[in-house]
């Protein structure tokens, strides 16, 4: 696709970047440091790259502040990924291109379709939907009654939003997502058999954020199960009903949330974690792949490990994990030489060192 | 929906609860403690929230046996839980609707369809399959040939049923859950590379079986794989070829289980635990959320840990972890203690004890 | 289905296996031990089960070389997995037949459709899609534009195949799987918010690899996310962007991968393992299930744990953690004995043993 190029000093300003070299270079496009060439604008992160900078055959290069020997045409900025991701969407981003309503999609009556949308073949939409607009729905996707989506959406093949679910403005849901199954949730009678609790809740997610693939998300019990503005949750992802997952937080993929449970805004969620139902996450928490949390945690608070326990002293007892056997060996050798000294020291023992002259 | 409403001592008798206050009240719904209201039922389930009767705002309250002091009407049983599921699918249950079969369903030859069956556009059902009775198939699912599904089932969409799998009564399964996959089984040969295990089996599943959406359920390689009666699977679940999981267990989202293993009746299985392969567990064990087992466990067993031990082992072990780094401080300066004391015994040495007069 | 009988002699050749008894048995089908019949080949894998040979009621059975008493016919070989994966292989092969393209699958514009296909109704194809010989679109699935797809690919039902992304020969996909979504890639921007970084790249899937049910594998940054030849990867997998999955790898169940990381070829990652981003790991490594990997491992390495520890390392760092509780009280008690005996070898003191005679 021919791209609208840019001129350096452009880019430069959109980022807040300072310039070095020729502002009046043009720029096509991003690619990454090693495939990167004439009319592209590539990155380095870290300083350590930027030792092989004679290599980049980029026309201009995107540099930390702290770069100082630059060749040829850069960027300098506080945070490369912040503005290789703002440069590059500069020039990926597509115009939406309003195709309607294929005549091979489903939909059911009394829905409110916005005039510009691009519901693709093999689309169900149930009944009374209202979808705002540019929305686009790829093949396979499931609409169930009463859904509520706003503007700039896209659903991803296969995607299901349940019954009555509510999804904001500039949201994109990835392949076979499940926005709004059932939660886990049954009472058990006398005789070990699991009765239903009706799940009437929905789901509701706010803008601006971002859901991976296959990543379930049960409705609530009662009321909403709530991913709010911003959060960004990757594939894989399990959470429970009536779970509410705050502003901006990141969630890794294979991260399973229980029942009921909270998280305050900017949380960091490392792959795999699992946290127990009815918790709340204070804001900023960050907790490291693998754990699993059960307890409430406050704000700020960086936690690792199964139960998770604060990640400074994670990392001091993980390394003595690894040297529990020599302890074991080093706990029963100060047994043995303390059993010694002991009997060594029983008063009228011949061995006793003060009997011993 | 205008729902038929019940008068509290029908409800009572219902749930076999001893009615407080009014038996004439009627009730149409069930509502949550904070959003319940006039016409509504509500319940607590422990006493803690029991103080803030007085905040209630619905019409009659299920509470605990053991909660005595109660404003209003209510009904008093021994677990409000299965009361409050019982009440609240009286009220939700819908009258199946006999839709027949969509005509942008695609139907294969000689497939044995009941007359009351609720068949969505977009449904693929292949050759010789067998629908019950009321049968209800969102969009998107595909039902591959031979498999037979039984009566008052409901597939939700994009929901897999792969060929020559078995569906029992009243099973429902959310959405994008695949059964009948094939298991992973490989033979390597001499040059490391791996010859596929021909997967024959199919998947079985009872009757009252409920399973979560994108969950996996392999084919045997041979046989079946099997789930028992009552059994309910979370979302996002892994079991593996030829596993036999028992009537009314609980599998909790992202549990894994590897191949052939098996379980007795109600066990309960935390959320990311995995099941190594080739085990039994016996009836009634739980196992603690992200824990993981290679090895049979009796009947009854209580475990937690990677690898799992003794559920109250590990409570103590986990404690003991985190203090782990001064542990290691507090052996060091034991030994450091023991080996001045060993020299201090050393017969003849200036500064021994017994030559310290 | 009436497969076609082979004689033992005929099966013996294929497997290089020593033939025991009659070489003139028909053999029509492999059966598992228990079921196995008349016509049918079965096998024991290990010698516990050979103790049972009495009980086959199979027409001939394949067992390991090592097993010398054996009862009827047989075949004797070094792997009875790797001979009973062949001769099965053998009798289940079924000749493809090509359907063609049904007219309930959508086709986009200038794809380059191979002759001999099978694609079923509600198939997406978008724009220039290429599919090779002999290539299964089951139900449900949907490639995106400029995919391009290998011979005698199955894809089965709801698999989604990514913009761009690339797969080889010989390559099976299970249902629901995922290739191509999006990387979980952000910049976060001084008010916490999180601008995505576009993911430019595809997934490449190399021949004779089979993806399971559900798995994510997601698009490169830039560039690709690489899955090599005869790599097989279980259900519910998570590969992140710019992963790279060597040859002949193993994966099962659950594993999480995070970006950027490589194997070489032949590793074993057991179920629930996650691996940290930006690492390689040798040719040969084996990582027992529920491990947590964030350094680079060397070849061969065998490893356990959160982190991981060498395997025999953690074997005994476990089975020391179940006796933590113990160790701690023990700990505590030697910490008394010696400030006791410290406290008796004071000088001067009246109980010191010096001064007791």
């Amino acid at each position: 696709m021919a791209r609208e190029k840019k001129r350096l000093a452009e880019l430069a300003a959109l980022v807040e970047g300072e310039l070095v070299g020729d502002p009046e270079v043009l720029i096509g496009g991003v690619a990454d440091f090693d495939s990167a060439g004439e009319g592209e604008i590539t990155f380095v992160a870290d300083l350590k790259r930027g030792a092989r900078l004679d290599e980049c055959r980029a026309s201009a290069i995107i540099v930390p502040t702290a770069l100082t020997e630059i060749i040829g045409s850069a960027i300098r900025v506080r945070n490369p990924y912040l503005a290789v991701a703002r440069i590059h969407s500069l020039f990926v981003a597509e115009p939406f291109v309003a195709t309607g309503i294929d005549v091979r999609a489903v939909v059911g009556h009394d829905c409110h379709i916005s005039a510009e949308v691009a519901i693709s073949p093999l689309v169900y939409l149930g009944n009374r939907v209202k979808l705002g607009q540019r929305v686009t729905l790829h093949p396979g996707v499931v609409v169930y009654d009463d859904a509520v989506i706003g503007d700039d959406v896209v659903l991803y093949a296969n995607v299901t939003i349940g019954q009555g679910c509510r999804i904001g403005n500039r949201v994109t849901i990835h392949s076979g997502a499940v926005i709004g199954s059932d939660g886990f949730g049954y009472a058990t009678d006398g005789s070990g058999h699991h009765v239903k609790r009706p799940q009437v809740g929905v789901v509701q997610i706010d803008d601006d954020v971002e859901v991976g693939a296959n990543t379930c998300i049960d409705r609530a019990t009662f009321g909403k199960t709530w991913i709010k503005r911003g959060a960004k949750i990757d594939n894989l992802v399990q959470l429970g009903h009536n779970v509410v997952i705050g502003e901006d937080a990141l969630l890794v993929a294979q991260v399973g949330v229980a029942g009921s449970t909270s998280t305050g805004n900017n949380v960091v969620i490392g792959g795999q974690v699992g946290l127990g139902g009815h918790i709340h996450l204070g804001d900023r928490v960050m907790i490291a792949a693998k754990s699993g949390v059960h307890n409430n945690l406050e704000p700020g608070a960086i936690v690792a490990g199964i139960p998770a326990i604060p990640h400074k002293t994670w990392l001091r007892s993980s390394a003595a994990y690894a040297k529990l056997p020599e302890m074991v060996r080093e706990l029963r050798e100060l047994k043995r030489k303390v059993a010694e000294l002991s009997l060594a020291m029983e008063p009228g023992e011949d061995n006793s060192p003060g009997n011993n002259e």
